[in-house]
């Protein structure tokens, strides 16, 4: 099965349904993910979906905006909620020749919004990689 | 003379040569300055082109990168330094019908280098809206 050429199509897959296989298929295997919080880029795609799929738990009531093209690659904005804090966002999502996701990089507005998010993704993080949910 | 239709170029011409006039003529009156740091946003010309003349005082090293196009708008991907801290960040900039900027919107990461802009951008207001320089 041809799963190639439609990354962006398979993010968005991911995003209405948490389809954890569409996300796999959307991600290069070399892809850099990097986090609205920290400088230092995540690489490969098992990184990028363990934060991707986190970042998914930890907002409420996403929902994306306007969208911007670029080449072989869009940014897509987002609004959300972590707990009480509204946050504005985007992805900026670069394509690679076979149209996967080759560079992920979330940005996020205001302050206490993203220390909010980096709070609640800090204890995401640590229920998903917990010895007790490796099962 | 015809000042509108160009807002975007007119940022661009302000960004290049610090071109106050330009910054003047690119905001729409009733523009809206969503700041990095602060939810609530800036409302009006003179408080954008306070907040957007005082963020080019304070970045250093200011180099756009990719460029996505949007309807009636774009995202413009930078990166900077403030200090020692690097930084990645997106203006995203909407047009109106006369092609002036009526909405404009900062988001920057990761973390530390929002901070350090966040105080870098509070003593550079102090200094451009202290009694001493309003002669």
């Amino acid at each position: 099965m041809n799963t190639k050429g439609d990354g962006l199509a398979k993010w968005h897959l991911f995003v209405r349904e948490k389809d954890i296989q569409a996300l796999d298929e959307a991600l290069a295997e070399n892809v850099l993910f990097h986090s609205p919080v920290l400088w230092k880029p995540k690489a490969g795609k098992a990184a990028a979906m363990l934060y991707l799929s986190s970042a998914a738990s930890v907002f409420e009531d996403f929902v994306y905006l306007r969208q911007f093209t670029g080449d072989h690659a869009v940014v897509l904005e987002f609004s959300a909620r972590i707990g009480p804090f509204l946050v504005k966002g985007v992805d900026l999502i670069q394509l690679n020749a076979e149209g996967q996701i080759s560079d992920f990089e979330v940005m996020v507005r205001p302050a206490k919004g993203l220390q909010a998010l980096a709070t609640a993704m800090a204890q995401q993080l640590a229920l998903a990689t917990s010895p007790e949910n490796e099962k």
